[in-house]
């Protein structure tokens, strides 16, 4: 999994059906000063978060089975919230 | 998932029968200035998309749920075609 | 597998049921200098692993086979505590 | 999927049984401009690829299914021999 | 696949079931004039390698395979040892 921060929300109406009905958030990696790293990805929304927070990203078949679904279009989830970092380089 | 511009198109006439009949579309990742990044690469289309248009891109074994067999050697969809994006970062 | 550092944690309140009662490690990747290489990611500890050791990281559905569940929102998992490298470049 | 030349190819006596009586290429990704990019991989050749062509790799149990074998040793496979590319940035 | 070195080996005592009695080596990918590459990984040893001998990495899935164990904590492996390397860029 890696840390990010969700930075935006895409908005598609023709899309997979696996989709339907789901937030599709932006987000991309983050370190411990919340300094963006790395390209951006889109995550299928689990737990309700939204633009501005610090989230845990998993992907691959992971990410599907956070929606109960082996077999879907979806390949990255946002599966927590998280509330703090502690950092010991 | 992520986000990406069709910037072109694959004829191949010696193909493995999984491709035959479908759109091979090469794409290039994007940020939200329309900014090329990271390395292109062949997506099969499953929504209708065309040239220019900016589209969402899923991987592996998501990729190959999209087409109905969960068995074939396609490792990369085109699963949306993105309206607008909203990004704050 | 690659040889990491645990480097931190992740508390996180809300979060998918497959991450609870687990400890969430930041990891990142080093050489045998130890020196920290790539991106950090986030770990789901099965070895008793703590901060500042040097540990082997495994990902994707290896991850998951570690926890005995091959459906879960586990991508990555420390699998084992390094005592020590050998390195002849 | 990307887009890769043929470069080269490997002798290997010593192997897993799955790569015998299997052509192993080596591939390195390319631009429009046929400008090599990122890092050489190796592919088994499931089209009757040879050194110089332009072909489609496909990664991962995509390249597996390629050939009829499930579970197997093959992570990349040649999958295309591309005739054209046609590209607008 | 790729083209690897081996460069060093790995102990450790705590570790996860499925690495027990199996050489856990470093290995790092190379050109073809044996120039090093991208990150060191770790892989579980199949063919009998030593260090400073030119190897074949597989990754996923793929390294389970050759174990004879679908689900295990080994996402990566060495499946050949290379005679020689033929590159014609």
């Amino acid at each position: 999994m890696y840390i990010a921060k969700v930075v935006g929300m895409v908005v598609a109406t023709r899309k997979e059906e696996d989709f339907v009905g789901k937030k599709l958030l932006i987000v991309q990696g983050i370190n411990e000063k919340e300094e963006l790293l790395g390209l951006p990805e889109v995550a299928v929304d689990a737990v309700g978060a939204g633009t501005g927070e610090v989230v845990l990203i998993t992907k691959g078949s992971a990410a599907r089975s956070v929606f109960g679904k082996p077999s879907s279009a979806i390949d990255a989830a946002i599966v927590g919230i998280i509330d703090s970092l502690e950092v010991n380089k």
